[in-house]
């Protein structure tokens, strides 16, 4: 059995607030796999804003390696389903060397996309968006939509569903490149930057006839005018609220305009990707064919190196990325 | 046709906040009904808190006769469906004498029970339980409930149907008396008087392994501490949030808990009574079985005099009434 030499992220101390770099240290160590093990040469990495919370309420454990999905090939195993060579996802990123269970592999085939894309709008970022938004937020084709941090991984791909299901669709976020970007490159109907803006007169130029589905990325304030101007039996599918995670509780700013949800029998429902499995093939089906027709596009910020794993981390909260956040681990 | 001399209760001026006396007049004038009408004589009116919004949204028009859900007999009618002396309920309270056409009335059959039942246990307030629960909140027998404004006049239905489900039942109210009347005389398991407690520390004690349905009459602060303890796939049937609605917009407090919906997959819903119209016979089979198995108590609190009318609904957001607030204007 051979051993691997690899570097891997810990948290070391809990962060109060944004995370810093001294929360997280890397740590350089000898893997040894159990025979079992499928050992992957890991590519990309993902960071994701959900990961945030567990780095306080203490689901992320101290010292000892983080895990987020990732992408790499195979470099050893007995496994004839993931031979070496093969590409495969699995859920122990923060690490150059993984040594994972076959039952807890996703073998990866490309069909002309990037692999990276398999981290994002083919990936879990994406059946996010399309669950979240077809399922949970039951979107009919033709209704008045917003997405929060739309510019954003999850928010993007949101967006897009939404103009392909005819709809019309405002979105927030929080530079003036970004909503020219959502604008001029993803075909949104409104687009603001709520950094400079009111975001409750943003929403009533932009959809004048309120909101039909409101995709909650972000909370507090967003969701304060949001749903304010919810339409009756409107629906506000929560995804994240990624503007209280460095808060304690990943508590946000007061929402008090909830009694609106009572008139217009409005239904806000939070949900988690893993729902959507029984999605997963239609997803893959729709998603591909939005690409190749030109309906779906998608924007990496790719970090280069482990080292960096915890300024992408920490980017999320700074609005560093454009599209999906990714950390390359070594050449394709 | 003959003209009846009715006392009726008008909006003259929007409240700011707390409504007060001088909001509203009353005005005498003489009726003269269409040939269609069915005149009725009102015997007790509602009064609701869901009427304070529409006095400050416009949704109530000034200086017309305001309007609820009040029971009366009928003294002048050519419809054989509604002869003279036919108890009868319809939504234009507010007034001493109605003019309903036949398709806005309801008759009133008694079984043994008072008339004023069919105002709140078996009426509009007991539905907005049944269903608002059962329906909207989905109940499952067992399950771990905490239900704010318990000793109100929706809040005490809710709380005993949960208990007959064999749920663990949890209210909050606004009185040391409302809070032994909860558990001595309602069943509850627990209860506590918000003004003088910590509503977080006492749903962790009355509720310890948390919440599966928050139901929601109050908003703010109570959604506040229920939210952060919301079990996993938990539902809040939001039915008011009579704590904002003399606030400007009904604005509640601010709530910063509701990321708690993440990772919990909770499911907030607003809902008005309408929905449930067609549980309305099984409704009266099941509230009528338990009243008279002794499950379902209730309490009521009636004014006398039309004139009492604004007294009576200003009342309600002070917490005067235990169980439902009644005006009567007429004897039986």
């Amino acid at each position: 059995m051979s051993s691997y030499s690899s570097r891997e992220i810990h948290l070391t101390s809990r962060p109060d607030g944004l995370p810093v770099a001294e929360n997280f240290s890397m740590v350089e160590r000898t893997v040894v796999p159990e025979a079992d093990d499928v050992v992957v040469q890991n590519i990309y990495m993902s960071v994701d804003p959900a990961m945030r919370p567990p780095l306080t309420n203490g689901a992320t454990k101290l010292d000892e390696p983080m895990a987020s999905s990732a992408i790499g090939k195979v470099i050893q195993s007995s496994n004839s389903e993931f031979p070496e060579g093969a590409y495969v996802r699995h859920r122990l990123g923060f690490r150059e060397i993984s040594c994972v269970k076959a039952d807890q592999l996703e073998p990866i085939t490309t069909d002309g996309e990037s692999l990276t894309t398999h981290l994002h709008v083919l990936g879990m970022t994406g059946l996010t968006a399309y669950g979240g938004l077809l399922v949970t937020g039951a979107l009919q084709d033709g209704e008045n939509v917003f997405v929060s941090a739309a510019a954003g991984a999850v928010g993007s791909v949101v967006g897009q569903i939404a103009k392909i299901k005819g709809c019309r669709v405002v979105g927030s976020c929080g530079s003036d490149d970004k909503v020219k970007h959502l604008i001029d490159d993803l075909g949104f109907d409104h687009a603001f930057n709520y950094k400079t803006s009111s975001i409750s007169k943003e929403l009533h130029v932009g959809l004048p006839k309120g909101i039909d589905v409101y995709f909650e990325n972000v909370g507090g304030a967003h969701l304060d005018a949001a749903c304010g101007q919810m339409r009756p039996l409107g629906r506000i599918p929560v995804c994240g609220m990624i503007s209280g995670y460095n808060n304690k509780g990943a508590r946000s700013e007061g929402v008090t305009t909830l009694s609106n949800m009572i008139y217009n029998r409005v239904t806000m429902k939070g949900f988690v990707v893993y729902e959507f499995a029984d999605k997963q093939e239609q997803f893959l089906r729709d998603m591909r064919t939005w690409i190749a027709d030109g309906k779906m596009k998608y924007s990496e910020t790719i970090m280069q190196g482990i080292e960096q794993a915890p300024e992408a981390l920490i980017g999320l909260f700074e609005g560093k990325n454009t599209g999906k956040m990714l950390v390359q681990l070594a050449q394709e």
